[in-house]
């Protein structure tokens, strides 16, 4: 058990208890009276709380200035313990079938007419009778919430370099499952075993894209099997405890790959080592972005290159800052997104590579340590 | 493979085209210009769509009159492949990051200012944006949806019997995983085991409650160890090919119950059979909730039973018809929904029985055939 996570399966109460004073001065900043947060990834990240209640309202009522309240249905009240809720003495106000609990919501607001923010997971189920008691349509926390959420703390960075150290751990065995006659969906079964057994809480999501299929990013697993000669996409990750992501992509080729994808590859490989030497605070999202397209351009590969070059990566796999054209935020201590150019050739082949980055002082720390070439793999049978 | 649920898993087109249909009637007949509906249980419903899209918006756009239109991600184009949009010729307008699909969905509507309603389960992220174009703040698609989602066809109904069997093979199965020592998450592993095994293509939720964790009918399960003696509510469930979930209590007791918990017992089983005999059509959901209250009432158990006899289901676990006091609906033909009255000794033991039953127009039809008496299962070691 680590110090600074609980058996709970969140942070310290210290650290809640930090993020929700930083959302209160965001929301007395934009200018608003306060926020409404239903269960979803903010309510994690403010709250350490894991609800997922659809039906009745629970939400975290948190006023510019003064105290946060927690407006909860009464039979999920005993779910609250697990949280920091308890622990942080927040203000609770339970609510019983035939209560209204947005009018509950609005007096804890003191009155109609406010300007709030709500989290954007709020279902339009409780966002409508929301707005109708409120007197005012509500405006997401997106914005206010943003940054805070972006820039990663010491807690959860170390939260993700244990899942980027899993993911590695994962990519390690990948090897031994590639075995011509195998389908992708055979190894993809066996991924999942070995993301939870290297210590995952679940699987997130599985790529295997062999052949053409990795010419697809957004291929996920088949019944094609296996050939000798394959270029195959492996791209990972799970959440683990607290609730951070791990996410990697390596390439692998059974048996030794023809010149003209090693020649290919190298390219790839040398345009995801430029972005990430591009990382550094002050730089854009953007930047970042076009470094690994340059020198894909340089080489003629630049329409191959059909994805954004990266997303933050957090409590949820896909979050702010996106490493995308057009995106000019500046790059800050702190920020953790993924490094995944990508190269794909139609009804042929493709090939990622793909790291989780955090931004420090020196540049960019890498959360994976695998190797970055082409992985061959011997042919067994 | 059965006729009517193809290999998509999804039933055949004529139903989603009959579904539409129905819908618009719906729209027009609430004076509603159209629907807007994003992935959840609606566009399943409506399209048998698994999508699960969140930061780009997908949205069924289904005007009140004249062909629904669907709004998607060019990136998400493959997945709409699975569901009843290429057989039914929806017209199709796809997007890509830098467009704005807000607008196209208004444009989809004839223009702005339109009054529309949105599936409950639309996140604030797409909503606010959407009110923001259309110049309107819609309003919930629930009362339009209501009948249409309560009702379940003849495809719906064959489905949920299938997992109504399905259920009662993992029922028939618990005996043997009762057995004094082993804890409540030993017996819940097995049983989630028994859920995928039986025929369902996940498991939904697992209740074991053994002894005084009976008592709480939130309960899920624990470390504790089952004892000689103990009562144990099982209350398990999960969704069955295209879709749609079963949900089954039964209770146990190891070794032979004592005097007054069989006493007690019986009248639970005469209070469920009580709300089973009250449904037909024309009654109201809270005549069935007070015929199982006034048996219990009668034996001076009114206030142990603590929650509402039941709710309706289907592609969701929990939906309309709630059987619950304050609910003067009318029953229909071919309205689905659990029965299940319960009774609960803190600090002791509780005792739940839980069918799920259709409406018909000779009354209710069980899908669920296990005994209802207490089980008593043999001490083993």
């Amino acid at each position: 058990m680590d110090s600074d996570v609980e058996n709970s399966g969140r942070f310290s109460t210290d650290v809640y208890a930090d993020r929700l004073r930083a959302a209160q001065e965001a929301t007395a900043a934009a200018g608003l009276a306060g926020l409404i947060i239903t269960p979803g990834y903010d309510l994690r990240y403010l709250l350490g709380s894991r609800a997922q209640t659809f039906e009745r309202l629970t939400a975290l009522v948190l006023p510019a200035a003064g105290a946060p309240t927690i407006v909860v249905p009464r039979m999920e009240l005993a779910a609250l313990r697990e949280s920091a809720v308890p622990d942080l003495g927040l203000a609770v106000r339970d609510w019983v079938d035939g209560d209204d609990p947005y009018a509950l919501v609005a007096d804890t607001l003191g009155g109609l007419g406010v300007a709030t923010a709500v989290t954007d997971s709020m279902p339009a189920l409780h966002l409508l009778p929301l707005a109708d008691v409120l007197g005012v349509v509500p405006v997401l926390a997106t914005d206010v919430l943003r940054r805070l959420r972006m820039v990663k703390d010491a807690a959860e960075i170390d939260a993700l370099r244990k899942a980027g150290a899993a993911i590695d751990r994962v990519h390690a065995r990948v090897p031994e499952f590639l075995v011509p006659g195998r389908t992708e969906a055979d190894v993809a079964a066996d991924i999942a075993e070995a993301i939870v057994a290297e210590g995952h809480s679940e699987v997130a999501f599985i790529i295997v894209g062999s052949g053409p299929n990795g010419a697809d990013p957004h291929h996920e697993c088949s019944d094609r099997e296996l050939l000798e000669g394959d270029v195959v996409v492996v791209d990972i990750g799970g959440p683990y405890e607290p609730g951070y992501n791990s996410d990697s992509t390596r390439t692998y080729s059974i048996g030794e790959p023809a010149e003209d994808v090693a020649r290919r590859y190298a390219v790839l490989e040398r345009a995801q080592r430029a972005a990430v030497a591009a990382v550094r605070p002050g730089v854009t999202a953007e930047q970042v972005d076009a470094a690994a397209r340059h020198v894909l351009a340089a080489e003629g590969l630049a329409d191959v290159f059909v994805h954004r070059t990266g997303h933050g990566i957090g409590l949820s796999v896909h979050e702010e800052p996106y490493i995308v054209a057009g995106n000019d935020l500046p790059l800050e201590v702190g920020m953790v997104f993924s490094v995944e150019p990508g190269i794909y050739f139609s009804g042929e082949w493709g090939a990622r590579i793909e790291d989780i980055v955090v931004v420090t002082e020196d540049g960019a720390l890498s959360m994976n340590d695998r190797p970055h070439e082409l992985v061959v793999v011997p042919v067994r049978r």
